[in-house]
């Protein structure tokens, strides 16, 4: 079994979670790979640098100096910050953008209502090359950046980062759990009572939570990813607290 | 045949230069790995950031800010644009800092007359696993950066991580030829004149070289560097000018 962990950005924020959370995953027994997000330092380092950050829809309009600031801190800060921290517990963590060993192919979004700047949609995940790392003894830690194949970087989406490699392993006939961590125990019922966690999801039951406008606007697009990702292949799919990694507690998707 | 070629933070701080090079340096057939310097957006970025930059001797005095600023721009943003440009030219380029896959290890220097801060001198080189990548068709760009075994990152000399490199690998048996790259044409006898390259240096004459103060400070270690590796096993050590890659005209280092 591989495990694909994606550790959201609000996480990262918070050094003590994310130590928390490293030295947990460090000690998962399986293949893994993790993909981590980005977080607020990229907000604050563009502002200090007087660069002004601009939102569509919870999605990062990414303009040149935008890109740079997110290849310094997604690529350089915060990942290179995870793969050290993983080292000293025993996990040797190989930190990658998609434009190493070409491990993640994108494209620039097209231009169409809104313009995302350079933002990527993956193209082609290199799974025989994940395998072949996972097999020499290493741990891929995935940055949320893309490159095309002209040599041009582009911020894409940690989630679907996470489900286009759970989807590419599968593929290539391995046995795959995505699990997305984040800062609160699964999906909720209601939003402001962390009790009120969704034990198991199917495609049903989401279609039904999406009409009554239970689940929020921010998590549609993870559910998505995920239940797309079981339709094609990956065998498990679980949302839960960066806390509960070792256990897998919070919300199952099924298919 | 592998070459370990340095490319120098002038070069790189020149868009134009970086690309000429990279171009070249993709064409290249043996087995090869890339070490980077930093250049200037280090500095300019910590200035943009409101923190100062402080030099002794031409080194840079790594404060725990600083170490975020080189992080992210050595490991971040020079590193994965180096890499991305070089996966245009066809050139299957993995992107490292010393924490990755444990590649480099150091230690913080200790404090002597002067407090480097998070500086790293180096302690062990995992060849084994560079050759691993270079057999299956990987390209190794090292970044300017290495890490403790507690999870510690440390800005580390790139000069230095090149002949450490290419000492380890000959140690693995290996045949290495360790090339510096920058914007001279080679070691000259007079810097303000570019014709007065030396084409060829021996022990006895760079003895003589710094007695006569001909070698210029900034010169020192990396000549200190390079006959160091040819002691230790490197077959050959070239001093060139970054459009010489494919040509290596330029000075080169005998035993």
């Amino acid at each position: 079994m591989i495990s694909v962990v994606k550790i959201g950005g609000n996480v990262i924020d918070n050094p003590a979670a994310t130590r928390r959370f490293l030295n947990d995953f460090a000690s998962l027994g399986d293949d893994k790979i993790l993909v981590h997000g980005g977080g607020k330092v990229a907000t604050q380092t563009a502002e200090k640098l007087g660069i002004a950050t601009r939102m569509t829809e919870g999605r990062r309009i990414t303009d040149g100096p935008m890109l740079d600031v997110v290849t310094m801190v997604y690529g350089g800060l915060v990942n290179k910050q995870v793969v050290a921290q993983l080292q000293a517990f025993g996990c040797n963590a190989l930190g990658l953008t998609g434009a190493d060993a070409c491990i993640i192919t994108a494209t620039k979004r097209p231009v169409r209502e809104i313009d995302y700047g350079f933002a990527g949609d993956i193209t082609q995940v290199d799974a025989a090359r994940l395998l072949a790392f996972l097999n020499t003894g290493l741990t891929p830690v995935l940055a949320p950046l893309t490159a095309d194949l002209h040599g041009q970087l582009l911020n894409t989406n940690a989630d679907t980062i996470a489900s286009a490699a759970a989807v590419a392993l599968a593929r290539q006939g391995a046995e795959v759990r995505l699990i997305y961590c984040f800062e609160k125990p699964g999906v909720l019922l209601n939003p402001d009572d962390d009790g009120s966690v969704i034990a198991e999801i199917n495609p049903a039951y989401y279609a039904q939570l999406k009409a009554d406008g239970v689940v929020s606007k921010g998590m549609i697009p993870k559910l998505d990813n995920a239940f797309a990702a079981l339709a094609q292949g990956v065998a498990e799919v679980r949302i839960i607290h960066a806390d509960n990694i070792t256990t897998g507690i919070g919300t199952r998707l099924t298919k």
